[in-house]
């Protein structure tokens, strides 16, 4: 519209020159007005959030972030305005990835990196996310028009390729090593990576580029009948990656692009079991990185791993004895603001409770926490933890016979 | 905008009125033209999507349904459109309602019905659905808003009011009984209620209204510090009603109203043990009606259900046993468009297995199926099913000691 109301403004410019009456002259002026204050109308469209410099815990109804910030006066963030120091890369903008990236953007982390190729279709309105007005828009464009709109704190960073071309791996590559943001970061660019993809090759690229560059990512994926999915944290060198667990379900003799159509996920995807949601089951496991790894990366990370270990243990000997004196600075509820807070100044007896099991005053609990029958429970199930691989074979070779 | 456009047409033609030169006129008209295409232009607003008369299950991108439908395909619903003669209300359009809301309209659900008293406000950005340009909207007008635009084939009703005071409460239970969307439905006018609300008062409102009109519903918590959560399904004479139960915690000479605060949920919340977040802590129990319940409509519930007994168990074994002799035309994957399909037209060996279990052709499984292993784990696993409150309490009195 601006563009019209541009012209508009020509024509009447012209109109005024060729009018020999002053009183017409001043006629066409009002009318120029009119259209000058619809610019600036159609420029400031809706109207927008503006920046916060820093976050504030203030409880006021206009305050983004007083509910996030409350996180930090509960004793569940310790400081939860390092958000903001925080880049997370988001492969896949598709129903995982798009969620993920508009929680995160909520959050105020501080900045995204997105990456995909696709564009919005109408048939992608079966999941959260994505309007109908956005379609033949990219992913990565919708994204941003939607993100920015919510939170123009963040910082974003778009790039619509594919990861998986020798082009696009290199791109890939070289954003996540780009340390603009926090110069003085160690290791990469980026705190996290999420791999939100629908197919095998562009896992395997996401596991190539951490595994180079020792980066720490979590796996997802969705059934093709939707109804199963999992989740996965991918440490290079501590647990195992991509590679070295074959999955659950492998193509035999089929092209992995021949079994993938429009709307459904290629069935290669689970590496770990998954929740099952018409079961209502979702079992967790670690899994120890496999010796035999395909990949060279990979075993490098290892090798480092182990390596690094003493130093490592000791590290954390220390930190856990320096925690233990420093318990009393961490008070829960310190103030009183909330009403609910139940922590004696004067002791230290109940600071053995996390804040989810402390109850405000006046309150009474009547069923066990979480914590004693988590206790009862995990010693019984199994399938939990498992030491590496060979146990896990071992378990499956017995539910299997 | 079309107020400005509307006043410039006539300022034009005012103009045009005093103007004695033709061709004066004539760039008048030019102008005219111009000003009434912005004004369609303005009208049409951002490309929205049309109403969809049938469902397809075409696999086209401008098929908004197809992914929905590709369900029925794989087996795992058997009518999809059905979902088209459902009536869902959702009391609180907050954090939890407004991503039901969202879920249900993106899924096609008939008609949505929507209960909120409160604002918009910036401090609500930390959760999903609401955007920073709908502040001071109300939570009722701003959720038509985006929902109409996402699915304008869902019918949206829309209740600014609060359903605990005597006028609210008396409007709720009407607007559940009004049955003009599906006439010769039985029981209510809607299929489920949804209670997302965060406080107690207004979920016994709730719990009275559908213990009185026999409706099914489903109750949800968040805790204050928003690492644990809970759900219920609450169906009045089969299930313990929410006042059946005592709160797990309850307020003991606090009034609720000063002990909640902006942006915190009242502590009196779960009548279930929840969600823990932080532990990855999710217990199941089923909990039957307390003979003792204060509330008397939840009595006469209990009491019709023991009188139906007999006629429902006979009902459900006759339908058991038709649906045995039905079997062979459930065939999964009958067509093969998907290219994954795994039955053999001829016989009914694979019938036994469900779709997720089924493997598509040239795929090998490497670890047991989800069956196997829940069948180990639930027959060790505590806390899972209880046959009534008496055995509750009576493990927890176990626990306790």
């Amino acid at each position: 519209m601006e563009v019209e109301l541009k012209e508009m403004l020509h024509d009447l410019e012209s109109l005024k020159e060729s009018l020999p009456d002053p009183s017409h002259r001043a006629s066409i002026d009002k009318l120029r007005l009119r259209v000058e204050q619809l610019t600036s109308l159609e420029k400031s469209g809706p109207a927008r959030r503006l920046k916060v410099k820093d976050m504030s815990a203030e409880v006021v109804d206009s305050n983004p972030y007083s509910r996030l910030m409350a996180l930090q006066r509960m004793g569940i963030v310790e400081n939860y305005e390092r958000i903001r120091e925080f880049s997370v890369a988001i492969v896949g903008i598709g129903g995982v990835g798009s969620v993920a990236a508009e929680m995160l953007t909520r959050c105020g982390i501080g900045r995204l990196l997105l990456y995909d190729y696709d564009k919005v279709e109408l048939a992608n309105m079966n999941r959260l996310f994505f309007r109908p007005e956005q379609v033949n828009m990219t992913k990565t464009d919708a994204a941003v028009q939607t993100l920015s709109d919510i939170n123009p704190d963040v910082v974003l960073e778009s790039y619509t390729m594919n990861i998986t071309t020798v082009q696009g791996f290199e791109t890939f590559v070289s954003s996540l090593k780009n340390k603009s943001f926090r110069p003085n970061k160690e290791g990469s660019g980026v705190d996290l990576v999420l791999s939100c993809v629908d197919n095998y090759e562009a896992r395997m690229a996401v596991n190539q580029a951490c595994n180079e560059m020792n980066q720490t990512w979590m796996e997802s994926g969705v059934s093709e009948d939707a109804v199963s999915g999992h989740i996965q944290l991918l440490i290079p060198g501590e647990t195992a990656c991509f590679a070295c667990a074959p999955p659950l379900v492998v193509a035999s003799g089929i092209d992995e692009r021949t079994l993938k159509r429009e709307g459904v996920c290629a069935a290669s995807l689970p590496t770990t079991m998954g929740y099952n949601s018409l079961k209502d089951y979702f079992p967790t496991m670690e899994m120890k990185p496999n010796p035999q790894c395909s990949n060279v990366a990979c075993l490098e990370r290892q090798q480092e791993y182990i390596v690094a270990k003493p130093a490592r243990d000791a590290a954390l000997k220390a930190k856990m004895e320096a925690e233990v004196l420093l318990v009393p600075e961490f008070a829960l509820h310190a103030d009183n603001e909330w009403s609910i807070s139940v922590v004696d100044d004067s002791g230290l007896d109940s600071m053995d409770a996390t804040s989810s099991d402390t109850l405000p005053e006046g309150l009474v609990r009547e069923l066990p926490s979480a914590d004693k029958s988590q206790e009862l429970q995990t010693s019984e199930a199994p399938l939990t933890s498992n030491d590496d691989l060979e146990d896990l074979r071992r378990q499956l070779e017995a539910l299997n016979s």
